[in-house]
């Protein structure tokens, strides 16, 4: 991954949704309206505050469910990303 | 619970209102208007605030009312629940 | 009463404004217009200022002026309640 | 007088403009458009800002001239006042 | 000069714009509409930031250029004066 | 010059955009639409943040573009200049 | 590069995208809609922040992605540059 955020932000990419039939089939479709998952793939070095680096919550694995609207997408060699603030990330799914 | 909010944001979820009718019959409808009742189901470690992280008021199992309109509403693995701010939770019902 | 609010919140009860008529008959109308007169019936913590609590200024008691559109109206047990920030309420009335 | 304005609140009584005719006669009329003047009759405590309590710069029965649109008018006994902010009071008229 | 000016606020007495012809006339019409040139007539003891009283910059007499739009206009003992915070002033005209 | 501008801010004064045409004719037409460019006339003492004065990064003579709708216009002795905050200052042109 | 810019503000360069057909033709068209890369080519001494002067993340030769909206753009001796704040600088890309 060759995308370095900056200050407090994250670079994440969005989940696949998969979606298994009764028949046990598995349907890779489109990422799904509700909830946002996504897979942090960069991590900002953390905003400065009071001249102190504060460390960042979330680390590169972590899947992390955000704020649809938050962020800017980009695309970098061929793959779509987001990058956005720690802020808005609301959770970490374990 | 496998969801770990980030900051102070907090994880619950609605509780079903419960109606008993004078006959004894209870009636569980859906969550009423007025106000928004939820049990907590995860919690932040705090906000971070000059260098400090502020303990949470909160904490699992604690019922809450909060306002209406605050949060994101996530489903994970079929349950329905709120991710929210502390400073959204008006208070603890006890 | 049992619901504890949170950082510097308060739980009011609006007072039931006594009009007493000429003859002497007291008619318990609806709450005046102006001003909104209420009791406090719980007091949060206090807000956190620097990783300090910053203690309360009104106490379970107090006859309280408030901003008529402050706050959040909560119906616990049966009772019409209103919980606001500390900041919402003008003054107490001695 | 029995208000007690929070934080960095005052109680103010908007003054009667007396008007004086060339024949002598003095006609109490009601406040003038502009400028509002009024006369402080209760003050809060002053605001604590990081922890220390900042005094208040006016005091009661001082003559102040205030933003027209400022605070909230409440009717106590009878009497109407208005309660504001400090910050909305322009100046002191020695 | 009666006014005391609270905080960081000053008063200040528009300056007629005094316009000499060609022919020695000074004709002192209304201010002109840019740019809008004042006295200093009274000033604050400053605001307090942090528990300290921040010095002003413009003292009584200074001679200075304020967005027009700032501030409030007041009239006392039948004099127009505008009462406004010192952010707002520009610049002292020397 | 006889302006002295208040805290951080500076006056300037823009320049005209000098064309030489092929033939070596000096054009001096209006201030081109994009970039503002101005050079530095005065400059305030600097802000006053946390009780320090905080030095300014511009200084007379500086040739500085700005953001085209920041500042007040004034007009001192028949002369065009616009006071403006430094952080309206994009640069300084060397 | 003769550009100095204020504060945390950085100069950048939008770099053209180059696309190389299936053929190997080298197409320099118009810099794509998304994302916006460019180059740094001037950085400021950083914000001033209690006081201290805050490091800059970015550095001369950098290429980032930036926000699209963000910056003003200028014209410096018939070169196009951007001038914005660092925090509109989304990422450094490696």
């Amino acid at each position: 991954m060759n995308i370095k955020p900056l200050g407090d932000r994250v670079v994440i990419k969005k989940l696949q949704a998969e979606e298994t039939t009764k028949s046990g089939i598995v349907l890779t479709g489109a990422a799904k309206e509700r909830p946002q998952e996504a897979e942090v793939v960069a991590v900002g070095l953390g905003a400065i505050v009071d001249g102190k680096r504060v460390e960042m919550e979330v680390k590169v694995g972590d899947k992390v469910l955000y704020s649809k609207y938050a962020g800017s997408e980009v695309k970098v060699t061929g793959e779509e990303y987001t990058i956005l603030k720690q802020e808005d990330i609301l959770a970490i799914v374990e």
